[in-house]
């Protein structure tokens, strides 16, 4: 039963370790099947190593696991709150990948500085806001989720597939477990490349909006132009 | 039909990936043959690891495609500008490769600060003018290569073999694709050496004339004594 | 006699070094057996690649070799003083892997700045005093033990598994001699992260303490619920 | 002849590309014997993938080449300055690793930060002088020797096993040539964690005089008893 959800699911997973975003267990990679409203997510405190689909666990749209031994991982309610806000999202990835992780602990967005994060992200990559004392201490993954989709108020996810919590480190998404993977790994190269950037010059501004439309309207959207893709085709 | 040319086109691209500087399909190299004026490039969108000389776009020299069903990098008239331009350059690369897209973002030149650049670079690494919305949008990978070749007003290509381009990254080159690969793996340990540099001291200025000459003259032009190439024998 | 506990110990400095937290011969783990009083550790300047079990040296509570022609690690003085002074501890390394020396070498303790951080380390990374010269001259690696020791005064060292010593670099611990290489990766990551962090915003300040609690307790102690324990067991 | 020397030489080469000090031709290693005077060195601008013992070049003490087409290393007058004024060196080795390059570029010695530093360079790495008009265009590589010997006065080469030309990179040297190598690792790391630590404390100072001689005297001299050496051996 779903199989082809906990394999996609397992091998992100493992994606996640090879690429070196992750050390120890710190990420975890989920997937849903819109259709029934299942969802695979990786194991908490499971070495990628040891990973197979088999240990995947399946959610029902409650949360409730369908099968298996398996607990699921302690960031699931998070995952969970953003499948039910964020409709088209897919796969979703969550890592301490370093450098995300150095502006989500400064609790800085990443200003659009060029085109390789415009060509993913149209905008800069947001930061939430701290969270409270009590948001904290009750539902606190649950809460991380919402505080997520508050700051996308006005944004389409799928526009800006990834977030950097405060204090903490990046959600990223996409239409599937893999392109959550991508997602993050541009990411991971965009904060690091954007440190570089203020360093050289802390008074670097955002690129202009028409660099931006530019390369992120020529790889998404209808008049799309990059790739082997035909114009219009997705 | 032009089989050489495509192999080491298509062998130019899978080393830029074997050298990490180039994730997904976040780059492209091209060759050019001068006696026929036909230039070969990668595909756009395709993956190195699944790349081979028969997907290796071959263009006429008005740029159309002579065979095959790919359809060629979204940057090709990009190359096909510096082509028209730079009659002594043979091949080009571009990348988003981190350290030398950290200075294009933060649109400053790259001073030479050192022996290594000086060894490849006849001065410092030019940056080009930010474009405007309107060189932007329409026509935007031509005035792309109109822009690199504008800042190159006064400077031999030969003698400073790549550009950042201001918010984007870099484009480098030199007699063969093989070649313009070089001069990206350069440019990318000069960048992230000259960051360092200006980290400890950010006062510094660029090496004496007479050291840059030294330098770049002992490896290259009719006086060259590096390497095992007699004296005059380029 | 003690194999397990060597072969523990062996492994455990293989990895160190596979992991690319040392070079050359440039740090060591140690493991203890807690009935017998007996601790293991790598032989001085011996090798990674050469390292076997049987290499390892076994030494009795008095700090007395107990068998075999191999010196033991010139630290081994700071172990012994740990072991004797951290009743709970199992296994101890020691290295200068380039993050955490870093902010060593700068005499700074590495404030908690995200969840990475809270999951391990139960508040800042601390640093010792600066030694002084007359505990430098004389019992030079006892003396690094002791500054050890005072600096835990009022803290749990189960609970904040390691520590920068001024000038020099971490040394970190757990349960075992593998846990004790865990908490040294970690370190190593979260000294990487954090440099980042105020490299971005200089003005950062630590995580809430509500947040802190919450990272550390959800993945120690009684209450927590991480990985794939019920609730209440270790 | 001297094919033991020959291997050394060799050997050490190939260990600077595989420890990825160098690229391209980068860099170079040398090798002397002191009985007879004959110096071994890389040939010039030969990639290291296809260097093998009987490509090295063999020089007679006056520097001519006993046998073989090839030419040595463009570097090689700065090699034979050097052996000439610092006695006990029986190799040198030359790169443009990158961290030891951004402070030769910037000009600046490395304060001895810490006890990595302090086990083998006793004292700060010390930067030469910028080199006059002059000095460049004529007999450049011999005066680049001259300004490392004059830098030199008043120390001892075995124990400051290397130094920075201003503008350039590291040359570093030992009793041997894989000695030599070893002490431009050494530098790399050292340089690299130097860099962290100015970046988080501009104000910091070297480490005393009394843990500098702790640390550089048990390694090294008749009292050492770093290693599996008895005292007094060397």
């Amino acid at each position: 039963m779903h199989d082809e959800l906990r394999k996609a699911v397992c091998d992100a997973n493992i994606q996640l370790w090879r690429e070196r975003l992750v050390i120890f267990s710190w990420g975890n990679v989920s997937g849903i099947d819109r259709s029934s409203g299942v969802v695979a997510i990786k194991p908490s405190g499971v070495a990628y190593e040891a990973l197979t689909p088999d240990k995947i666990v399946l959610l029902d749209p409650d949360g409730n696991i369908i099968e298996g031994p398996l607990k699921p991982s302690s960031d699931t309610p998070t995952h969970l709150e953003l499948y039910r806000n964020f409709k088209s999202v897919g796969g979703i990835c969550h890592t301490h990948s370093p450098n995300a992780t150095m502006w989500a602990q400064a609790c800085r967005e990443i200003p659009c500085f060029g085109t390789t994060h415009a060509d993913y992200y149209y905008g800069p990559v947001p930061v939430t806001e701290v969270m409270t004392k009590e948001q904290i201490e009750s539902d606190y993954e649950l809460n991380t989720g919402r505080v997520i989709v508050r700051r996308f108020a006005g944004l389409d996810p799928m526009e800006v597939p990834g977030v950097l919590v405060a204090n903490h480190g990046p959600f990223a998404w996409g239409r599937d477990a893999a392109a959550a993977v991508e997602s993050t790994m541009v990411l991971e190269q965009v904060a690091a490349t954007a440190l570089g950037t203020i360093t050289i010059n802390p008074e670097q501004g955002p690129i202009s909006e028409a660099l931006l439309d530019k390369h992120y309207l020529r790889k998404h959207g209808k008049n799309a132009y990059y790739g082997q893709r035909s114009p219009g085709e997705q």
